[in-house]
């Protein structure tokens, strides 16, 4: 069965205080090779600066923002682009912006 | 090392009349699990009613449009709406709208 949803009907996890995450297609819908994910970073605010060995497909939405590589480096994002971040790669979202930033971000499933 | 791309920049392909893809994370990348595609389906168009044995997660940019299940039931969508289609789950995206229909779609790799 194909499922529809609206992510404003998602109910949100706050991640670290300014960061709220959505699974769209979580472990709910049980999905075969990869989760669905919406994240919110409040003005100021930053996802963790850190790595793992699986990767990210992302993509921005709404705001202005800057990707953290592992030398520190920032490049700046907004609505339109894409980012893909290879597994074991250092990589922060930060919002630069005074809006909310919004994205996507794709991981593949472990479990 | 991190690769950070426009949408815009991506070069299309023509699936069929009015029905255009864009490889955003795709082979060239070579991400290990999942390709990024991002459709622009024009008014009057729709992506072909068919299905395969690999799934779908996908979430609408802009535009106005509808899902066609198995069933040939059809149910709106539009910005902000996450579609999540199993594998072997027959399925059409439409565009029932006056402006191109814009999504995402995620695929497993498989090769």
């Amino acid at each position: 069965m194909i499922t529809i949803g609206h992510w404003k009907d998602v109910k949100q996890e706050e991640m670290l205080e300014g960061v709220r995450i959505r699974w769209l297609i979580g472990k709910e819908l049980n999905p075969p090779n990869f989760y669905f994910r919406l994240f919110e970073v409040d003005p100021g605010k930053a996802t963790p600066f850190h790595l793992h060995d699986w990767e990210h497909e992302s993509f921005i939405l709404e705001g202005k923002g800057a990707i953290r590589s592992s030398d520190k480096t920032l490049r700046e994002v907004g609505p339109g682009n894409y980012i893909f971040i290879p597994p074991n790669e250092k990589h922060q979202f930060v919002n630069t912006g005074d809006k909310v930033l919004k994205f996507i971000c794709i991981i593949p499933k472990k479990d």
